[in-house]
């Protein structure tokens, strides 16, 4: 059975101090994380991802920006999102090869359920 | 014994993409990583914290801006901290009083040892 990709809402507490977004494991995302990762200074328009992973899951967030991505399962089916809300993420199962493009200062926050390893990439589009 | 603060450089893989800064529990810092959270649009000149905690451990990492961090412990002691790098971090242990002042539209990213609880916190400066 493959898992789908899933959007999530965080809990959000805003005020005049700014906007704090949090999230626990297991309670707002469906594994544990052992990575954490965040992109920044990323160009306009650039486009990153171009992968899939075998067995790692991911929940990433936009926080700062919008990004838009692009979900393809092994099926060829195609789902596509915009991230530019803080408190939204978007849970990202193994194998959807995962395409995102960023746009307006953009920055990325991922949550990994493994430690990196390059053997979990897929990183040919012919061997998907 | 009373742990210390202390700064954290995180791998940063730098490209024409972008920057991608990363860490991995127990091996980059060292608790379980049980909550994540981030600020944003937070007011130029804000002051955030104001507050300590009675076993939760924390990292806190500037993805953007500048944070000006101040720490105390009990006996007095007071550490301050220039936060203006995404791959650096700060590990706060508990028992240190932290405040910190926000600038340059800055974003902050913190990994917490625990779940929420109102009851590890301890606001009131008296009580410190």
């Amino acid at each position: 059975m493959i898992k789908r990709p899933e959007l999530y809402a965080f809990t959000q507490i805003a005020d005049s101090r700014g906007n704090l977004s949090f999230l626990e494991e297991l309670k707002d995302i469906p594994f544990e994380v052992k990575r954490v990762y965040w992109l920044n200074e990323v160009p306009e328009q650039q486009v990153r991802g171009g992968h899939a992973h075998k067995v790692g899951e991911q929940v990433i967030v936009c926080i700062q920006g919008a990004i838009e991505v692009v979900l393809e399962s092994q099926e060829g089916e195609r789902l596509t999102y915009t991230l530019d809300q803080p408190d939204k993420g978007l849970y990202i199962p193994p194998l959807w090869w995962g395409k995102m493009l960023f746009k307006d200062k953009a920055m990325l926050l991922g949550l990994a359920s493994d430690e990196f390893s390059e053997d979990d990439y897929i990183r040919n589009r012919a061997d998907f």
